[in-house]
């Protein structure tokens, strides 16, 4: 590729309509372009990027099996009507009519047409297991585009599916995909992390995500340093909280606490009215908080939900939107409180809730909550609470519900050690789906006895379009793009710098040789660009190896450059592809000025 | 591939929902399946297919200095609307709305795309000549989805797009991209032909297409054997016919020509009751027909339009089409009679046509209608013709027309000689746009003087997954289908017979080595199928080579057929390897039964 023609105009200001700093890059270096909201063009430097992490996944799914095929994105609606999604996604996808009113989708993902594609072909568990998968364009109406690439209306993934007879084949399929999933990111270059995923929506079991780590992410993860545990906030699951022994309690007593509506106030009115016998003061954790919430389910019917934590921590949103799937939830508004006029704003307490009537509003409290253990909190009524409320004791709850804030030093789960925060781009998530869809599809095959059998089911996606973004968004530095090898769009960029002709022509030979050697080359041969330019382009669009042709040459030199570490050395030109060739193939070179160490050409 | 695990399932019975022979095989043997109307899902084997296809057409495409790129397939209105084909798509394109009620499409061309593209990144002549491309996904809503993958409403093409800032460049553009189509469709192994195309809705002039030949065709062409002249029906041009000398008809007359309102029965009542004097019997050929329909224009607005040409040629619904396009005709209904009274069906003559007053008709000719010719033709009154009315001298029409219907025999308008007529599949269309849409998108750039200048356009494309079933019509014969080499899933297919677990294990050796000589490997290992069942599928599959071991395995030898001739030869089996290297190479080799003259292993 020469620039004097390569369809490129890198831009020296960041474009108004990119958030992260990756993607201002990718757009700055002429990788991709906005076409509307969440939907992208890619030129050609972006669209070979794009190739080579498909390249990459392809490779390690017919590693282990998996045979490739392509369904259309355009879809009927009939088998998505059968297994309730047409109506579950919402407004989360682009639906149609065609000339003749018919109904059509633009698919979000495809375990439909994979079960009845399979349906169709095979009858027997003789021809399991089998694994098939696509890498194709996806469609989803996202609320908000996020950060171009990183969650696009229009993106491209591929999503594999298993398909075996029993339990033992799913775990067997779940964990070669497991296996595959880690060598296409070690490829990718980047730093991940596999955690504990909710199954959401997608009914389910076992689940597992792989993070790009990055402080840009969407999605919060915990991580046990000592244990290794590491999960998706939405999949922590916090233990039960032992009972402890309430005997010692006093008997549970209503207390004034004018204006005290918040979990502040009420810890000041609380020092200042209520002051506790033995001295110390009052603190959140000693408030049981509840919170009321409406949820909508996917039918459209609407039900009140409580959820009662300690008053030292908040709902987190998304950990409590997992819970309620496919159901969603909004906060409690006037015109709530106005239906359930039982609950008091800033005072609600546990004893209107979870009762039969007068209405019923299901109450749900957080698993640090133990059997036994005393609180302070609402009392029904205006301006007062409760205190010495004990739970089994004195007020009961419908269950529990994993929807409390996770906070950095909690312990872990499996009690080896407290839990780290960090946030992580989701770039691949493996999941043993189960029969959800086999059975709503109808999906069986003889077993051995000649019995029908419904088939179990895995799904496991990588987002292609996003992992370059993602890529992007971990590697870049201050001066631009800086990818790894095997994502590179070329294998090096020979810069030509000045005026004189004889700089060019070995410039030249030198891609010529680069070349014949089976690299591919940026060659910036613009006649009339100044070096500065040159380099800062270069340095944009972020090639691992960068070599200069230009003064050194009256020595017979040119420079090798390494884009990330930004080391330079001299190496006599007749040597340059050798040494660009061992940095390509990531042997051992020498990093320093010292040329006459460098390794032999290969 | 081995077909024990392969996901393939190959049908004995036509499938149900496929019209065409290589279509119906395409389903049988595995390689497609229908998902909806017009709407396909690609197998492991058409994959495969597809993909060579798509890497043939993007080598000859870089060849020429093409730039790949890739745009969404979903895109926003406002650049479609910009050049009028929002509304002139009318009901071809699909269109949706996004969650915020926003004009959506799916793009059916990207002229738009790309020449907006272009204006944001280009300003100065000194950048042309670009040729940019992709390989994409596009959709059109087709009223009648034809034939699978003919005509899908979901398909697969590669467009490009030439850029220049004159003539002459578009030219050179133009014939570059001639010349790669040639080697595209030379190496996709088929018959096909370069015919002169008509220009259609797309606006711009020069238009050729490649058409592959094949008697399923939806393209008549015609073909002049003398010198090569080839043309699309649409585009054949009929010269004017030169004028003759009028001077010894009679003066016109009308006659009484009762129950005569068609072309047959005008020529039984006029030799019944008004013989000519030469005694000559009248034919179709001297009356004058002229046919009215109703142009609908893109705005909605309707405009009538009479045609006259002679009795024994029809009107060409095509031909006709391609003429008033953007407009779409239909024949003439009853209401629309009553609303033109003047006009007296059966008996419409041309009088009462391109009159300003009453209502005005446009009124066109055929060509071949010469000024001075005399005709019977309608006389605008129930039951009565007019005798020797003659162009020129009698009647005059507003032009010429060029709708009449191309036969076997006409002579070809380079007048080297006669037409014969045949059938094509269109796979491919190169169209010098010009300037319509830099004009409609305003895309110029400065020229050499400084002055800016609108930039001139091509468009060029190739069916791509249209590629796949028109090769598969063209190639296929009564038992399968047959690939050429380039296109094949494989480049052999090995059957191992019988039940001896010594042909299993030799035919597994073979298959390593042929893997190991880099040829792609169809491996029949299924344990329990039996040997007719293997050679039907394995001709129905269609690669090219298919290699037995079986019976001669006692003899030493294996055999080597070729899937086109049926051509079979027993080799030694140290020199399978050897022998189907050279045939995949398409190196002379003995096709005789005649083992002992092969040539030696490569």
């Amino acid at each position: 590729m020469r620039l004097s023609t390569l369809f490129l105009r890198t831009l020296r200001e960041d474009p108004a309509d990119a958030e992260l700093p990756g993607h201002k890059l990718l757009v700055r270096a002429g990788y991709v372009r906005r076409a509307a909201p969440g939907i992208y063009s890619w030129l050609p430097l972006g669209l070979k990027v794009l190739r080579k992490v498909e390249d990459i996944v392809r490779e390690e799914m017919d590693a282990i099996g998996g045979q490739e095929l392509s369904f259309p994105a355009l879809l009927p609606r009939e088998p998505y009507e059968a297994t309730g999604r047409w109506t579950e996604y919402g407004d989360n996808i682009f639906r149609l009519k065609d000339r003749k009113d018919g109904d059509y989708l633009l698919g979000p993902t495809h375990e439909e047409m994979f079960t009845l594609t399979v349906k169709d072909m095979y009858s027997s568990y003789k021809e399991l297991p089998l694994t098939l998968y696509q890498i194709q364009t996806k469609y989803r109406d996202e609320a908000r585009p996020r950060a171009g690439l990183l969650r696009g209306r229009e993106f491209i993934m591929k999503d594999s599916y298993s398909f075996d007879v029993d339990d033992a084949g799913l775990e067997a399929a779940y964990q070669r995909h497991r296996a595959a999933y880690v060598k296409i990111f070690d490829r990718l270059g980047f730093d991940y992390v596999i955690v504990y995923a909710d199954s959401g929506a997608m009914g389910g079991s076992a689940s597992e995500e792989f993070l790009a780590v990055s402080p840009v992410g969407e999605d919060t993860f915990v991580r046990c340093e000592a244990s290794g545990y590491a999960a998706n906030v939405e999949a922590v699951v916090v233990p039960q909280a032992q009972p402890v022994d309430a005997s010692a309690v006093p008997a549970a007593h209503v207390e004034d606490t004018p204006d005290s509506p918040t979990i502040d106030t009420l810890v000041t009115r609380s020092d200042a009215l209520h002051p506790r016998a033995d001295g110390r003061g009052w603190t959140a954790a000693d408030t049981l908080k509840n919170v009321v919430v409406m949820l909508t389910h996917p039918d459209g019917s609407t039900e009140p939900l409580a959820i009662g934590l300690p008053g030292d921590r908040e709902v987190d949103d998304k950990r409590l939107a997992a819970q309620v799937a496919p159901a969603e939830w909004a906060p409690f508004e006037e015109k709530d409180f106005a239906a359930y006029p039982m609950l008091t704003k800033g005072y609600i307490g546990p004893t209107m809730l979870g009762l039969e009537s007068p209405s019923k509003i299901r109450y749900l409290l957080d698993p640090s909550v133990a059997e036994g253990s005393a609180w302070v909190t609402g009392a029904d009524e205006h301006g007062k609470h409760v205190y010495d409320l004990v739970l089994g004791r004195d007020f009961t709850a419908d269950g529990t519900v994993q929807a409390a804030e996770i906070r950095e030093g909690d312990p872990s789960p499996d009690g080896a050690g407290p839990l780290t925060l960090a946030r992580g781009i989701e770039m691949g998530h493996i999941f043993q789906l189960g029969r959800k869809y086999a059975e709503a599809l109808d999906l069986k095959v003889l077993d051995e006895n000649g019995k029908l059998v419904t088939v179990t089911m895995g799904s496991y996606g990588v987002g292609v379009s996003r992992a370059v973004a993602a890529v992007a968004e971990a590697t870049h530095d201050e001066i631009g793009l800086c990818w790894p090898r095997e994502l590179a769009p070329a294998d090096v960029h020979v810069v030509a710098t000045g005026k004189d002709r004889a700089v060019f022509d070995h410039a030249e030979l030198l891609v010529g040789d680069l070349e014949a050697s089976g690299l591919s080359v940026i060659f910036d041969d613009r006649p009339k660009v100044s070096p500065g330019v040159k380099f800062k382009d270069a340095e944009l669009l972020g090639v691992p190896t960068i070599v200069v042709v230009g003064r050194g040459l009256e020595q017979g030199t040119v420079e090798i450059k390494d884009r990330r570490t930004g080391n330079r050395r001299e190496v006599p030109v007749g040597r340059a592809v050798g040494e660009v060739l061992a940095e390509v193939r990531g042997e051992a070179t020498s990093t320093g000025a010292d040329a006459t160490s460098a390794s032999a050409p290969a």
